[in-house]
């Protein structure tokens, strides 16, 4: 019997609706939730509100589950409404009224919330691993191309020349100040709120939230117990804005390599393992991974702005309206690591036509350096800007300026 | 072998990434690409690309894909890719190299495309009949309630009197409005993309799209094929704002809802049957549905903000990035009929307590009136704001001025 | 005096935060303001409430507002919080104790409204205005190098050759299909909310507010007295989206303009007049106007979110939030007015360069043709998947097909 | 004359377009730019470009204009475009050709991201500080009333029971976790872009980043040139987030202090001079500053929103969309410090009501509490969900509970 289900009678449709995603997302969630009753169930143990017996059991049970899991032989189905009743349905099946006992000083509230925040903790890992993979294939690309002279653009026109060092650079230091907001985000994630119950704490019963925090992995303890249900949403806004910086790099990565991939371009090869056919031209090769994950950046935008939006215009403590931050959050998680995993495979086998970017390379990207040794050579002349003929011929002959244009710019030295 | 499969190399990892949510989306979109097919196959047989015998073929294999969809048993599995996929494959079983004649003369841009619309113009129509059904729940209660009289609220606090009725009828009110902006995303849905090709035209074949638009309950044609391209998104972005109308209204209603249930104002009761219970607390009765509704208006907010930026910054012709507007489009619609279903069958068991209502109707409520009759009865006075002691005594006591104040305010009157 | 400062202590930081931008937006609202007032005044004096004496000075007040302001020579001051007190003021001062009478039967709440929803409906049919002659200009500049041939691509990549006017041509009925949008808008915000009071209706006084609608040039009132407050951000929302419609076509257009007049495409001239230079690079000319009309489209769309944001929440009748509605309105309206006045003025001056497209017509863009060709010429094996080896030396030598891939793609023809 | 009017034909309105909000915005950056370029000049100076009288004149000059601008007396004309131009044109009135000098190996793009970074230094300073005093606002309330219970609420019920320290307390919580992603905005923005020049670092001069870095209080210097403008925007959105982080604090304790204010709680009591009053509603004492701080957090969402958007889907290097993302940060900051400010004055005035309060305090509050008594006391029963008929009447009377319900759920304590 489901949790809310308060005296049976609510419309199918309703239950469903309240149900919504959470069979399917809380797939993924399992060894988190059980993760944290098995600390809990220790915590209980200790304190006394289990015997040792029971704690065992519980805990036995609780790494079965999770062993299963890995198997693939755990499923939260939709009756089940979500993990943790999956969980303890398990529990009261092997163990009876003992499974029952798992939820003793706890709340569903600050349950479902360390499930949340310890499957944040892991994802944030493993999207920091591979934004530091992904690093090591720009500076190896950089490695094999780094001084081929390529086209500065701004403006999107070819402005100064500059080399594939630079451009792949930027986004290896783009990595590195997101892998500080990732830091950050990790940081307020680390923070267990077991124990908070439904945001007013635990009466009664004299827990041990240092114990169950300890065990778990957290650093510290979310001491407020009504902060606990605010940070919910609030925190997970901070790890969707470090989604949104990771992938704002990729967009942007994605963005170039497209452009500097096509045809008229041609500075860089895409291999054509990543590329798909057309229904009706037999000729393409389509860059779909790229253009996937330069829109991935505005999927991921968007549910940031969902979490962002849902806690807004709430009063203090738990609103049932916070669930709906589940999905968004970990919606851009997956999302997150299928293109930081596309990428880290993807990027290793492109490579950089060294004589296509020799090509366009042509004279105007210059300019600004000859202003600037003119700048040395004709120090009384180069800060005035002045009609063409009043200037000296050397000067413009030095510069191969257009004598079309009625006046040389150069005021801005 | 799927469509863009170019080689048979590319990793299993980013295979998965280009499929996303495909299978998954796309199990609802079969009856609609079956549809759009057999006018397909109709117009193919009718300008000689098909026999008659072939003709006949595909349309009785679609028919019957129809037929197993609704009973639960035509599945899109995730190595089908899509339900495009997926189908045809099922005609090339059945039928061998008649089956792949299907796709003669269409590409899969204009045949996608075509299918989302047809699934848009269904679930327009199925929203627009919820919403008046939900406006005959409000009429109804109305009806009932319609002429208790309850405080009207600015800034949150108690301003004028008002009735049920007017209250309710502020939602039937918006629901009309609201339902103008769906007019209009059928009137734009409903022109037929197919036979747009990849955004320029079928070359070769003379096909007919004034036949398939009719014969797939289009009102017109998307005549530019570019413009069929760049309709994507765009258009699916009107929808999505037309969805986000509703679920303000219903956020609104919601909120109301959720605010005259509590049991400091009292005036509404919500059905027991529609809330939930707490774990740790025995006593609570949830409205969860409601909060659910109140925070599906941000939800369905972030899925519009996905497809408005996804669209961006993109130029003309197909982008892949384009594909990934229809998960947050199928989802707005599946969560809206969710939020109005739910609504439908919550709405008609509230009741409203006349008797809490009558006590709320406290004094002040009635101050801008008596004020009012003032300015009619001390028309040199009422206009102007003086101090308390200018003002003659019996102004003062008719409007039971509160004398710690040192003004009345009435110039505004 | 000023509306709000109920007792004269508020700390002038806190007042500057309560008047936020009006003063400077208000500015623009002056005309709109004095309309609705004159209609106001007309009413009460056909109601009695005025005499002919004091309606005819009323009026004549306004009218010359309306002169000032048309001269430049009525401005809002920070000091006077908003229009409409600047506006109240001002009537005072000429004709005393008759300028308090204007504001009679009415809310401040209701003259608001009434003065945004006519500075909106002025607004959209500028707005509407212009996305004509931007289309002129279109189908002027496809009157003069329609014929010519450009590449039509999609993921980015040549695809099927298409010409210049059906490039043009997907812009001319994008805007057909924005300006039904702009017509709905129109349509919403075409009601009067004039008499509704502070969303409970004008007590004690018969006010005749078909006259005031009519007098304004409003097709009808806004019956329910709460959904006028209801609307306020609601309507707002979809004239927000109307906006954001046309930016979405601006900034697609300019995405393809900018792209196009790269030297690497070279399709597209700017004119020169429209660039602008750079502080160190004499050689450039910058397309900053492309690029911020590009921009904008974030920028409208951000203003629509704030607007989507503040409404939602919010327990019914007026909230003060609902004025931080306004700048983004007007900010958004603004912005658009510009980009389409700028591009009005670009677009007759671009050309396009017929000898760069004809270059680029390579022949990989013709290959869907050519395929579809083969189909009909090679019916039997045209719909099949086969290894090269199989196939008949004549039709590879048709497709001119590259021998070096394993596969010929034509199963989906 | 302006940098960017590369021939002086340019239309007005496309003009004005172009510089947009600039001088109005810019004249808050004049202080950072003079003191970016002060630092410029020294360096100059020490690499030899300008001599030393050169070097005190450039410098004396700019500190002349921050004296006029602290004392109100210089103003960016729209004319001037920006500060920058007329920062440079002021130098150059007094100085000849040695003004001009000032923009030697320098660009206008490290030049306005230099200004922006000094100035978005400052104001998450500004905002550190505020914080930190609305903390010990909270902190002093907290002292006062800390102790008086309140309701606990969630879903809107009430739920268990709790104190005024812990409500408050939830915020300072929230604000110490706010601070940490202000800690981190400022880390990221400490970085130096001066030298790196339009994105391709300076050719030609030798200049040193670390001297300019640390004379301007850089702790570092943005290193790669290119990454310098990929950043822009992008460091800005971490900024943008952290200003949501405490608008959504400030969101929910308006939200509360709003909800408890209305006469239907009565906890808080709000002081009345930041009460407004109403203009057809003389007993009204509207809490508009609460409602606005409310809304504020919406507003500054949709600023991040456009920042995030804009910097979308660009390829590297400069774009001049970039420069519309400076009026969403600029105006999102005097939000938030108007927010903050508004509140460190307001919330020393709010008083809480313990007789209100107290009568609050009902007896279905304690029902979590008895619950888990009677876990301890009646185990075996306590965990089962059972019909009440069989459970012991002892326990039924001990919980108080409610008869017309058939089953107790305590299955989950």
């Amino acid at each position: 019997m489901k949790l809310w289900d308060k005296d049976g009678k609510m419309p199918a449709e309703v239950e469903a609706f309240l149900s919504g995603e959470d069979a399917f997302l809380d797939q993924k969630l399992v060894p988190f939730d059980c993760k944290a009753s098995i600390a809990h169930a220790h915590m209980l143990k200790k304190i006394g509100v289990l015997s040792e017996k029971e704690g065992a059991q519980l805990v036995e049970g609780l790494q079965e589950i999770i062993k299963l899991h890995t198997e693939g032989k755990f499923h939260v189905k939709q009756a089940d409404e979500d993990c943790h009743t999956a969980i303890e349905a398990y529990l009261i099946q092997k163990y009876g009224e003992t499974g029952k006992k798992i939820h003793t000083a706890r709340s569903r509230n600050d349950q479902v919330l360390t499930a949340l925040r310890l499957y944040e903790k892991d994802a944030i890992h493993q999207v920091q691993a591979l934004i530091l993979t992904l690093k090591d294939c720009l500076l190896q690309l950089s490695k094999t191309y780094g001084y081929i002279e390529i086209p500065g653009y701004t403006h999107m026109q070819k402005a100064m020349p500059t080399i594939v060092k630079v451009w792949l650079g930027s986004f290896v230091s783009s990595f590195e100040d997101t892998l500080k907001v990732f830091h950050l985000a990790d940081e307020l994630v680390d923070q267990s709120p077991l124990g908070t119950g439904a945001g007013f704490g635990i009466p009664v019963f004299d827990i041990d939230r240092e114990m169950t925090a300890k065990a778990m992995g957290f650093s510290s303890v979310l001491e407020n117990p009504l902060y606990a249900q605010m940070s919910r949403g609030k925190i997970e806004a901070t790890l969707m804005h470090a989604l949104t910086q990771i992938l704002f790099d990729l967009n942007k990565l994605s963005t170039d390599l497209l452009l500097f991939s096509m045809a008229e371009f041609g500075y860089v090869l895409l291999p054509s393992e990543f590329c798909t056919g057309s229904s009706i031209m037999p000729q393409k090769k389509n860059p779909d991974v790229l253009e996937l994950v330069r829109a991935s950046y505005h999927v991921v935008l968007g549910e940031e702005m969902k979490i962002k939006g849902i806690i807004s215009n709430l009063m203090s403590g738990y609103n049932r309206d916070l669930q709906l931050t589940k999905g968004p959050m970990m919606q851009a998680i997956e999302i997150t690591l299928g293109c930081l995993k596309s990428l880290c495979l993807l990027l290793p086998k492109i490579t950089i036509n060294e004589g296509t970017c020799k090509k366009a390379m042509s004279g105007e990207l210059y300019a600004t350096e000859e202003a600037y040794e003119l700048v040395k050579k004709y120090p009384p002349i180069a800060f005035v800007l002045k009609p063409i003929h009043e200037l000296p011929a050397a000067f413009l002959r030095d510069l191969a300026v257009n004598h079309d244009e009625e006046l040389v710019r150069l005021d801005v030295l």
